[in-house]
């Protein structure tokens, strides 16, 4: 196989040190550009810029790779990267790795992953890479040689088009990562609580909080795995079609 | 039946005709609370605001609704409206009707149907509406009757719950409408073309555009549906497990 093209987005921005690790990791698989966006975007889901402008410009960070900082959400890099930016369609999208956890329901409302299902969208391999610690400063090392083994194995194994893979690692040292889980994504959900303030003009206002609430205890289900120790690998679609419920909703409209 | 409470959103914001046309239509069925932007939302997909802050006021708008105008996102509305405005969990949410259609693929960019899906992953019945017509003085009255029809049915059918609908209506006078049709999420996608211009200061930027390209010719196809004249109506889920890929993942995985 040739020297595959490999791009790199992410959604904590460009500079964060859990990017900077999968580039260094993707740098020596294949030719790296990286177009990622100039400030943090964590929970942008799959927003789009369509009612402003974007714009990118190159710059001049250390290692083989070309980096390209870009103002939109992490779907517009990976939009602007294909139009704008690549020479030719990458062989391969690798999202993250994100500073928290993209497991369960989070796949929907995360950057990192909708950045990976856009590709998926474009026809490419994708994959998102997620740490479950929010640190800045997290340990990225322990996880190196699973994530290279992944990217590999999809290189050498390409998935059918419209799938991309939602990869999620437990924060331990890597002799206590107990391997890699293919895992359905677990039924799970945030029990919002807004902590409300006093502005000193005497407005109300609103930070979003709340508590993670997991309702799926089945075996192989990605929380479940992550609890257990694995590394999980959710393969995850964008045909939203719930299927098993068009024979029931034809009968009311028949 | 007692009478049931609605929440109802959008992504166009509160002002927009299509929320205004669904208010009317859902004070002759429910107690209804509005919960929407306080300004233009669209293509923000499942975004949540999580770095900034969030505000509301209740406005003083005609009808028997209470309106409230949210400063975050059509996620953010849900969310707000269920922890913070909403007396108890309400018996159905409606979002929409969006100024556009939000078929096929568009259901991921969407701001009306990510509200929908969030209602849907909170275990609430819901309903994304949208129109194929982009305009802000849209003919919205050739659909009430249709919208009516969906709203009573969902009420007295109940979905599974993590099953939302999505309700796209073609641009026709009401009597050239065929009918609703129960479809699946069509394979398209947006051909992304972005138009680079020059800012006074000689810095390039761009605005994203581009061709939307349907690949998908299925006789149960919800473009197909609505080219042919059909209202469709697809179960959407956010479940986006690949399960059909998961035996294949596992034999690389083992």
């Amino acid at each position: 196989m040739k020297r595959p093209l490999i791009l790199v987005t992410n959604d904590d921005g460009i500079t964060a040190p859990g990017i900077r690790k999968l580039i260094n990791i993707v740098n020596e698989i294949g030719d790296v550009i990286v177009v990622a966006p100039n400030s943090p975007q964590s929970g942008k889901g799959h927003a789009i810029t369509i009612n402003s402008t974007l714009s990118f410009e190159e710059l001049n960070l250390d290692g083989p790779q070309k980096d390209f900082s870009c103002s939109g959400t992490p779907v517009d890099c990976v939009k602007m990267a294909l139009d704008k930016i690549l020479p030719r369609k990458p062989d391969l999208v690798v999202s993250g790795i994100n500073h928290g956890a993209n497991s369960s329901i989070n796949v929907i409302y995360s950057g990192t992953m909708s950045a990976a299902v856009e590709a998926g969208v474009e026809g490419l391999q994708a994959i998102g890479f997620s740490l479950s610690d929010l640190k800045w400063e997290a340990d990225f090392d322990q996880a190196e040689d699973f994530i290279r083994d992944i990217i590999l194995k999809t290189l050498e194994n390409p998935m059918p088009k419209g799938v991309v893979l939602n990869v999620n690692i437990p924060k331990l040292n890597k002799s206590d990562i107990k391997g890699i889980k293919v895992c359905k994504q677990a039924n799970a959900k945030w029990e919002e609580s807004f902590d409300e303030r006093t502005n000193p003009h005497g407005r109300k206002y609103y930070w979003l909080t709340g508590y993670f609430n997991n309702m799926d205890e089945s075996e192989d289900a990605d929380e479940t795995a992550l609890t257990n120790g694995f590394i999980s690998i959710v393969p995850v679609k964008f045909d939203m079609t719930a299927y098993e419920y068009m024979n029931e909703l034809n009968s009311i409209y028949k």
